[in-house]
């Protein structure tokens, strides 16, 4: 591709010649002939200066030498669309041999379902990739575009949307946590309900979403979630909310949009989580959250008071000794009064 | 289903038509017509009024309007019962195509070994289950009425006991973390124990029960583990104890009968958790717990104390103010007090 | 094998009759007829007398009554040893019924493809093991003697070094989380770069170490890696590094040498773990930290002065008690300064 039409897609300015041919994107240390690189801004310039990358995109107003440039407004954004034109496009596979697919399946055009893939009677999308050793149960719907990678389990009756990604080892729609003490026993309360995935969602490796009791478990639209995430039955993830990895839910939490999430954090049961909540990593949220909170450690409070804890907390050591300095003192005093007296 | 035979199963007391025919279960909210619904107490008492379901469970001395429903002493027993009695039983497969099954392996009667299974030189029992992606290595017992559900790893010489059901991707018998410095590298200790899971135990999704490095690991009788629970070499989880999502032991603990701990709690290594213990959620047990203590926090503490110190800590920043103040108004009566001298 | 071969190839000392005929290692409890065990340390004393092993390892000084024993200087790596010279090697089994190989891959002499493998056109080395369910991408480099366990997903382009070993159900190569905020959605970058796993690396299962946004993902030689770790792209662990269970990293944090880090402990993004460093169970880091430190708790403090706080933190409430009595004596005391004045 000509850096001028690379130039173009970007919306942005060309500096140098437009007629170089640009064939791959790549980080300015690995970056050599024929590819472009970019710069995020100033504290890379020793890095873009040694780069040997071909042309670089640069965010405005950042000097840019004689080195063929593209300039735009959003730099991280030009990036993504770069990355984008020189993805590669598979060609879709169809049905690959050693595939299992259920004789009452529904499979749309142009999918690919690869060897070892295994699928119940279910329907699928167009263009839907389900790659090798993915299991897809009994009454599922997978929508247009979706990914779904390796070894991915998907048991009976759940929906999925389209444009969704799911990596791999994740499952989801196993039974959610439930027991009934009955005299000497846990009995199990039969996990009957279901989960459903909005479009847009990405769900990270190996992450366990839980089908719901009775009715659904609920990621909504463009929620993106990392790897090793727990998911318990009848959680509902809020539009375009951000789980990072390790993240755990206790059953029936209502997740607002927006809301971000720090690894390794958790939620009890049955809580509210408002809409574009901050969770700090390692926190534990034990009560309800309004809307724009922001909350750290455990349990959870607001993140400047945890702040002012922690800060308090390195001087403890401290403050025992001034502590006993000053009962110390106020014996001395208690003992002069007491003379005085 | 009639509900005057509902009503007779569930050992509960009919009110109104008893001819009526019920065809499932629902939750207040999704159920239509021919589903039974069950109200949980007093707060669910709006819902229930505008459920459309056919028919109710409800406990007992709860008002009932004109609705058709059955009473009943136990509610959730009583659900449960329910749900039970809808629940599909599928008829036994047999070995599906696609399944790999060692020519030495010995399948019970009415067992069905999904497409994708691999099954190595290994015993299972009658009406066993086997999904596809799930892998069973050689000299493995599977009790009777076990359910191994998609991509499941059970390694070599695993006993799996009767009415166990194991959720996707969860990983039994994989070595133990066990590694001896030899001058300039870990040399790794073969791990040539087992793990023996005794009947009626649960284990979620995605989970990692390590094989013992010379003795077993064992998951005891009624034992519940939720999703991506890591339970390394040697540990003993004890009768009906019930361990709560991404929980985690390090080796060679002794966890006693009927313990819970909740989500993201840790025990370190080699420690003896007695009998109905309680540890709560994110909780990271340092030393052996008693029988029916209850602890929570990390290092963990009785829960008592945890909650009296987490009260302190947000009084702290106030009272490194309060010291401050303290120690001039010391101070100032020393002063004082010398002019007094 | 006979007992003075065992003492010649563990270079100890032998104490009873050579010609003793052993088969096999076992704990001291359940050894038996034809067992060697050993006993680590003076506390194990009684098990020892009880053991019905054939013969025994002992440490250099330890008493060995009658029995016949194999006295050694290096007790831990002696029994290593022992264990390694009675580990069965199975013959390699080539390319088995059910395996999927690309015509495009390459695979060295003696490796064993078990059925419902899947390898895509890559290359793997000799004496490579691949089990049932696990998944090979393209392009990828997979070193002699590695094995890798059932349902591991290695997606396109990884390197994977040589005697390295894989558990059952992780995933490495999966998409690091990266997005961008594009108004209304979070938009995806494309992860293009890789993972490289060094030699002798061994990792746990059901973890999950993401490729790289452009680069790699580094997995450092002799690193030990145990189950439900979340290694975020751009990571680097360093050589001979120890990851407990459940441990969790940010993306872009290097890890230096010879570090170990406890269960359940995090590491915040683009951060500098020094060589030897070691961080305790469950912390949470959130800053650099030099070679040699020893940190503990969130955030991450010197484990020295972490139990310092902590010690202080049981005070606490017993310091906010004596806070208020000495407010009161020191009001009583300005009261009588008062009257005196």
């Amino acid at each position: 591709m000509k850096l001028e039409e690379i130039a173009h897609k970007l919306g942005g300015t060309l500096h140098g010649d437009g007629s170089l041919e640009i064939d791959r994107v790549a980080s300015l240390d690995a970056a050599g002939d024929g590819a472009i690189s970019y710069i995020a801004g100033e504290r890379y310039i020793n890095q873009f200066k040694k780069s040997r990358a071909s042309a670089f995109i640069v965010p405005k107003g950042l000097l840019h030498d004689s080195k063929p440039c593209v300039e735009v407004a959003d730099i991280q954004l030009a990036f993504v669309t770069a990355l984008e034109l020189f993805a590669s496009v598979p060609k879709p596979l169809g049905l690959m041999p050693g595939a299992h697919v259920d004789k009452g399946a529904i499979v749309g055009k142009d999918s690919s379902i690869y060897g070892g893939a295994y699928i119940g009677r279910s329907t699928l999308g167009e263009r839907v990739k389900v790659y090798p050793g993915a299991f897809i149960g009994d009454d599922c719907n997978i929508g247009n575009d979706t990914v779904i990678y390796p070894n991915v389990v998907i048991m009976d009756g759940i929906d999925v949307g389209e444009r969704v990604i799911i990596h791999g080892g994740t499952v989801i729609g196993g039974d959610g946590y439930g027991f009934v003490w009955d005299g000497g026993r846990h009995r199990k309360i039969p996990q009957i309900g279901t989960v459903v995935i909005g479009d847009d969602v990405e769900i990270g490796a190996n992450c366990a979403i839980d089908r719901a009791a009775l009715s659904k478990t609920e990621i909504r639209q463009g929620a993106k979630i990392d790897n090793l995430v727990h998911i318990a039955h009848n959680c509902i993830i809020g539009e375009n909310s951000l789980l990072a990895g390790q993240v755990g839910f206790a059953g029936s939490v209502e997740v607002g949009r927006n809301v971000a999430m720090g690894g390794q954090a958790g939620v009890s049961g049955h809580l509210k989580i408002g809409d574009g909540v901050i969770i700090a990593g390692k926190a534990g949220v034990t009560k309800d959250l309004q809307a724009g909170e922001k909350v750290a450690g455990f349990p959870a409070i607001s993140h400047r008071e945890w702040l002012r804890v922690q800060k308090s907390l390195e001087k403890l050591p401290e403050m025992r000794k001034t502590l006993k300095d000053m009962a110390h003192k106020i014996e001395k005093l208690e003992t002069l009064e007491e003379k005085d007296a």
